[in-house]
């Protein structure tokens, strides 16, 4: 992403004649996310060659995403993987372990250390998408009575294992969290202050079983560095960090995006490398459903077939009516998508987003049917100019009306608003449309 | 957008019942994150007469949206309004100032402090939009002979001021940035070290110039907590922090996903407060435009009539294929666009992105195409069956590579590939489709 793109060009080059020694000794001179970047690119026999002679191969480890962790993984040495796995955060830790094929699984459980062991049980039972499973289970906690002093002298013995340091839990006997410092507090205080004087009650938390989306949201939210994950007593097992938070935000709303032009989520695949099959799969099932849209869209053609054949001006606009409604709906789909996605709007808001949106329909429709019955005079009659006007403004209104609507009513019968694709709408509206106009003509025209 | 919509509730009631005495009460209590959350649903005479009842209205401040900042900052007293911008960010204090009305400008330019008046002389020169524009200027710059020691002392002293002292910039006597050492590390340290021994050279930063998504990108691509920005001389000037950078990546993302239902973005507009006027604009150009689209279509028809009229059964199977091509062709568009956008694919990919694309268009196509001629059969007969099928192949794969290579050519004419809109992708590919399918019908059926 950022600008040395030069040097990567270089290291590339000297992998493809190879140079490896040369490529290697380039590689260690950069950023740790620069390092995975470029080994991200290259085919699995190179990485995996090329990953052993690194510097700081764990750092690099961290920068990969999941399924390319994972597909080294099983290609690395065991003892290599070992040492690897122990210096990840836990969260990332248990992702990774997870998804290793059940061969490696065993071979790791019965090298692993007691305490990664330990770690894998608290971890890897908590299911997928929750805060559970997105948490780390290093942070630091300490108890009220501490003077300032002494907790810097305890951070300093602890840190090099934590994935911060920057804010400090404080728990009570139970273990249970009933304050949090920042290290910039305790920098500030002075040292014989005690951490109860200076630490902030009332902490916000998120619970274990809580939605990983809304965890990511409340990070953002508050614009923490870190969020503490507590069980129903109150017992912190663990923090979710920004940049996790970050990571998850980004693929919802991926997610969310695909979903909006009628592609299943590609989890974790890469456009570039995804299998066909894949990606077929992912987009074929709702090519199929949207078919019966348009089917109905031919139904109502058919039924006013009479109408056609005796003002066959008419197919002329059919597109240009219909496709209005359909790009009115998708903008107003998009717009309340992206609304609901981001806490603008919420669903108790719907009835008033309603009557707002029927006044921006008839301008927008308003000037459509103008334009429209230009041309209708144009190319046919007066007659065929109000055809169309009426016509227009009706799809338009229906359009907006239905892109509006969809989200509310795909989430009552709880499916995901976002569903409520550019695709959907469109071809929802089509119909409507199609069935509005030719309503209105076969009224009008004799 | 967290679950205390309890207290919520409660709060908005005493309001509504005028107990102001009460609601403020309930307020002081919350997170400030909620406390500016609440003021943003009320009528602005209530925000006002509330607001400056609370306790930290400073912090309050800090957690509105952009706009009602502005909005509070021309109703509130001077000296109120003083207070506030002294305390706020310098990024978040110089937009609140270049939005104000000319006259409160010239009220506050009398009255702020001096070091306030260098901040604005210093940052409002950025144009929006740019690293400068993003960046706050409070930020930690030592010298590298210092010892840890030395530099924990001096953190204390500065501590209130700083936006994070969490990174800590070192620099040069000519102020130029040579490094970068964590409050984390500093803790870990002994604290006799001088800061050059473990501080890391090498840093990586963004110029003054960039663009603001740019640096966003770079602080998420590599996890930092901050980014330090440098004039052309590596001169340190501010810092963009994590939380900036998050904010920018859903601003956005939210331009790119209204772009892609063909709206224009709402910058810091609530679809729900937005003017009806403004929701209007921002549609109905897209609208108009995508009407010469359907023109083409209508054109198609025009032209095709005697092959439609002597074979009316045509027009039932139009919008089902013509749909099908703009549906897969949304759906590649949507697939291209978000993977440019996460970086996932780069232009220069196009080429072999093009031909994975066929062969998936070559798989959906043909699913299509089969289900279509069974249709075709049952309606029709064998030749209408063999129209629609070959029609159906052309008219996805046509549709595929469409919306696979549009944002590439918006690209090339320096236009932003999420203009490839799933309604623009639509409306081209209706056109494509009548063409395709009512040629190969003017060809094969007598």
């Amino acid at each position: 992403m950022p600008k040395i793109s030069e040097k990567i060009q270089h290291i590339q080059q000297q992998i493809r004649s190879e140079n490896h020694a040369m490529a290697i000794g380039l590689l260690n001179e950069l950023n740790v996310a620069d390092q995975a970047s470029i080994l991200k690119g290259l085919k699995l026999e190179e990485q995996i060659r090329i990953f052993q002679e690194l510097k700081e191969p764990s750092r690099v480890f961290e920068f990969m995403p999941l399924s390319q962790q994972v597909s080294l993984a099983e290609q690395l040495p065991v003892a290599q993987i070992i040492a690897i796995l122990n210096a990840l955060d836990s969260d990332n830790f248990v992702d990774v372990y997870k998804r290793c094929s059940p061969q490696l699984q065993q071979q790791l459980m019965a090298k692993l250390s007691e305490a990664s062991r330990q770690t894998l049980k608290d971890l890897a039972i908590y299911p997928e998408g929750t805060a559970g499973a997105l948490m780390s289970s290093s942070f630091v906690s300490l108890h009220q009575d501490l003077s300032i002093h002494d907790a810097i002298q305890m951070l300093r013995v602890v840190a090099a294992d934590q994935e911060t340091l920057y804010l400090i839990y404080i728990v009570d006997e139970q273990d249970q969290l009933i304050g949090v410092v920042s290290l910039r507090q305790m920098i500030q205080a002075s040292p014989e202050t005690s951490i109860a004087e200076i630490m902030q009650r009332d902490v916000i938390y998120a619970k274990i079983g809580d939605d990983q989306e809304d965890v990511a949201k409340t990070l953002t939210y508050y614009d923490f560095m870190a969020l503490p994950i507590v069980d129903e007593h109150k017992k912190i097992l663990g923090i979710v960090t920004y940049d996790d938070a970050m990571d998850i935000m980004e693929a919802e709303t991926t997610e969310d995006i695909l979903k909006s032009g009628a592609v299943e989520p590609l989890t974790e695949l890469s456009l570039k490398t995804a299998p066909i099959f894949t990606l077929y799969q992912k987009r074929v099932s709702w090519l199929v459903i949207l078919v019966f849209g348009s089917l109905l869209s031919g139904i109502g053609i058919a039924h006013y077939e009479e109408t056609i054949a005796a003002h066959i001006v008419l197919v002329f606009f059919l597109p240009l009516l219909v496709g209005s409604g359909g790009n009115a709906g998708s903008q107003s789909a998009t717009l309340m998508v992206r609304a609901l996605a981001t806490g603008d709007v919420e669903f108790r808001d719907w009835f008033s987003l309603l009557s707002r949106e029927t006044l921006v329909a008839l301008c927008l429709g308003g000037t459509m049917a103008l334009a429209v019955s230009v041309l209708g005079y144009v190319r046919g009659d007066i007659m065929v100019a109000v055809v169309l006007a009426i016509s227009m403004l009706g799809i338009v209104l229906m359009g907006c009306l239905i892109g509006m609507s969809l989200p509310f009513i795909l989430n009552k019968f709880k499916m995901d608003p976002a569903s409520a694709s550019a695709p959907l709408v469109t071809s929802i509206c089509d119909a409507t449309g199609v069935i509005i106009y030719l309503f209105v003509a076969s009224k009008l025209l004799f």
